[in-house]
């Protein structure tokens, strides 16, 4: 492995440079942010931005991020192209046409690991973990997607993302939703809010638009996204069925499956287990369903007085998703909305229908993650994570929150980072962030950051509290930094590197307070670190 | 019990009045913060901001509070005026006299509840925590102070305070630090920030001043205090040893003991467990020592080659307390710093020593709590708890954070409340905030309210999960609304309505949109909550 530097770092990084591990296989060149800190010392952190961050690349969100993976895909030899990509976008130019799998070929990571293949995607994985080191080599990674563990979302149509991993012994993920609503918001804001997430650490990031341009929206954000995209399917459906659950078909929303699995959608959000016979059970609650998906779908079975048409036709919707790729996020339509109905029976029930169902996708070589909830108090979150592992085989399970409390509009950021710290901390693969919008709003720009840097604080927490190798390097830095009085050094090493100098300059302005042994909080008299010093040095 | 409701409330809290609920001792007259919702529901909650919500009470900061509990005391019989306040504060008249114990006597909430007395104080305190409901009567809490698993911290000089009670069996209480440093802030602000931390939910304050006026600054922050105020008595003795801590002696901060317990300190944090044999173990430390008190006392012990005198002296010091009823909070001067040094032996060494301090003090009748860490991974929070409880014989334990990770200064809020939301859930009875500003500076008002509001979370997050009797209630009554589209109610009923009400004024301003049957986040289309309202009727 060799490494290459680059110039710069976009965003509010100081002293940072991007740098690239190379790894054995043609095209495997894994992005680092590198800090640079006093004495030659330098730390690494994983990188979610991509190119964007990159100032030797020449980038144009119109025409859309190199395709990093397509000589991969092309390589394998499984995928023919079948169309050109439309160019309904206006004022765009996306141009990598669309491939599907060879007849009946799966075209997943998890078919390449069971047979042995250590893929370039895999091995890009590893890297990135944490530099290849034991245990995370390509072989673990394949042997953690080939038992079902863990998934690498990677849609052949979606050649502009970096491969990551979502699995219990990988690092904790985060995922940030976008995506306009009927009220609110443009496709420009949606794609700035995706590169802006994606700088502060969001690994993945879901289109959840229910407005209008669903499809625009989506062909922009994936051909600037560097990371794995995932949608729900169900909304576009229920769009083109005129915004009336009954209307909806199975035929409806297999076309738009597959016009989504061509765009390079990563991973669908699918509500397969909401299921007839478990609605009474809603009827206990107080809050009913929350998830729009399952209330969607709930609407559709009464009206039809039949079962869903996501379980009644699984099989054919694995077929589609192992032609592409497309990895499976089976949806938890029943999730709590409140403390009170937090681990009640139609929540477990459904989780244990998502098990068959995770057997039945692994059975077609299908990737599946598990979504989670919700609203759970704290002494319930454990139970959940057990209950997971148990029901799903320990396929990755991908929560969001959950909340620990229904009380906090407004810092719903932080309700949410409690409780994911410690379903993390329990094994949870993937966080859903939540912003401080949350239950009152579409979240803009400040608000996608304030919720992907406390859900990056829950999911490195849970790293921390994994002993996930190498993981506490980034707190030793820091530590040895505070204990020597390097600020410089401490603003590098923050999470946002100008709000922390910011706030030190609030009242100690001055430019030689930045080399001071002391800072406004107690003052040079009484300051712990310079007495400790001393001390060490005596006893 | 009557009720006598008031007309108002300050702050930006709509649809509230105060309320009071009476008891059965003369001037037992306990505050709730009442929130009116539709359909003439009504939700009460704890209320920690005192006569100055009371829009009926005329109050002056120069004169300072009413003395609520002056009567209980005097009626006591068991204390004697000692002198008149000194008039040492510019523009402010502070009347009421200062009051020791007769000699010998011990006039502690402790040595009463011992002596089966259940004192207004208890009573106040039992009506508080939840009304007066069983298993909440004022006798459980007499038997929990009497056997040490609560304190009711109310030292005799200050009798503006409203009791209150810091146990593993009541409401997780949280304190908010307040207080100048030599390079920040004046006494209005200090006066004003205790205001506003209260308003939003502080417990308790902390006035940790080690700049100019810290006498004046504690005598205006106690009269106009609501609440117990703590401090840290080494800080105002080191700054009269001329800032030098070998300098220090035993009469030096005795002298300090007396006069602050004079003024109506309600608890100390004493160092008294940082031993000079433990002070090797620090050199193993990434960061040494970071409690300021802690690194204070070390670099005393070595420049005299002796014992602590906090520790040698710690009966003397018992004989203060107890004459005024001035609570010890036993201070973790070795807590760890940063995540390597976590749950480490000098701090477990230091926690056993604690333990034997307490049974000390227990035998003088003096009330104790514990403070607690500090910096520590998430997988070794339960451990704190535990020795804790086993070292310290249930003594209710006090925690700084934890912060689960050493990355996030300017953030460090939220990875305060993380950990504090967990070990509050195993047991611990107060959390101390941090602010965003940690590490970094002194918290300025908008800090504060961070600070508040995210351990407020963290509090109620573990009354929650500790099944505290009523405490869903709260969440209860926000589902409720939520789930009918409520949105004035769901702004009433939040930590701060005003931000929420802003938040959803964003993107839906318009009026008509607070009676909508959905958000700008879904859109009316999809809306789950409306979809699942008529699933509900049907199945």
């Amino acid at each position: 492995m060799t490494q290459r530097p680059s110039r710069g770092f976009d965003g509010n990084f100081p002293g940072t440079r991007k740098v690239y591990l190379d790894g054995r296989q043609t095209g495997v060149r894994v992005p680092f942010r590198e800090i640079s800190l006093a004495g030659r010392r330098r730390l690494r952190l994983y990188d979610t931005s991509g190119p964007w961050t990159d100032h030797r690349c020449r980038l144009n969100v119109r025409t859309g991020l190199p395709p990093l993976r397509l000589p991969w895909i092309e390589a394998r030899g499984d995928t023919v192209a079948v169309q050109h990509r439309a160019t309904d976008c206006p004022h765009a130019h996306f141009s990598h046409p669309i491939r599907r799998a060879r007849t009946g070929a799966a075209v997943t990571q998890l078919a390449y690991a069971r047979r042995g293949l250590v893929t370039p995607e895999m091995e890009f994985a590893a890297l990135r973990e944490n530099g290849g080191r034991p245990p995370i080599t390509p072989d673990h990674v394949r042997r953690e997607i080939a038992a079902g563990r863990a998934i690498l979302p990677a849609n052949i149509n979606h050649p502009e993302s970096e491969p990551m991993l979502i699995g219990r012994r990988f690092r904790v993920k985060i995922n940030a939703n976008l995506g306009n609503s009927a009220v609110a918001s443009s496709i420009e804001e949606e794609v700035e809010k995706m590169r802006w997430a994606t700088l502060w650490g969001a690994d993945t990031v879901m289109d959840l638009s229910t407005g209008s341009q669903i499809r625009a929206t989506r062909e922009w954000i994936l051909r600037n996204a560097p990371v794995p995209v995932g949608t729900v399917p169900i909304y576009e459906a229920l769009r083109r069925a005129g915004g009336e659950p009954a209307d909806l078909t199975w035929e409806l929303y297999r076309e738009v499956l597959i016009e989504q699995s061509e765009q390079g959608v990563d991973y669908f959000t699918i509500h397969a287990g909401v299921l007839r016979r478990t609605l009474p059970l809603v009827r206990r609650r107080r809050l009913g369903i929350v998830s729009r998906g399952g209330a969607i779908l709930a609407t559709w079975c009464q009206a039809h007085r039949r079962e869903n048409f996501l379980y009644t036709h699984f099989r054919d919707i694995c077929e589609i998703l192992r032609a592409y790729d497309v990895a499976f996020s089976l949806g938890d339509g029943l999730r709590p909305g409140c403390i009170a109905d937090a681990n009640d029976e139609a929540q477990f029930a459904e989780l244990e229908t998502l098990g068959r169902l995770t057997r039945i996708a692994w059975s077609l070589d299908c990737q599946v993650m598990i979504e989670g909830p919700g609203h759970v108090p704290l002494n319930l979150i454990a139970e959940n994570m057990a209950l997971e592992r148990k029901f799903c085989h320990d396929a990755p399970f991908y929560t969001l929150g959950p909340l620990v409390t229904d009380v906090a509009p407004a810092y719903d950021h932080i309700t949410s980072a409690i409780g994911g710290a410690l379903i993390a901390a329990h094994g949870c693969a993937m966080l859903c962030y939540v912003t401080p919008k949350e239950h009152l709003g579409l979240p803009n720009r400040d608000d996608v950051k304030a919720g992907v840097i406390a859900h990056k604080i829950a999911a490195h927490a849970a790293d921390l509290a994994r002993g996930f190798p190498g993981a506490r390097d980034w707190d030793d830095a820091m530590s040895a930094a505070r204990g020597t009085f390097r600020w410089e050094d401490q603003f590098r090493l923050a999470l946002d590197p100008a709000t922390a100098r910011r706030y030190h300059d609030e009242a100690l302005p001055a430019a030689r307070a930045k080399s001071a042994r002391y800072c406004s909080m107690c003052g040079p008299a009484f300051c712990s670190m310079k007495l400790s010093r001393k001390v060490c040095r005596q006893s």
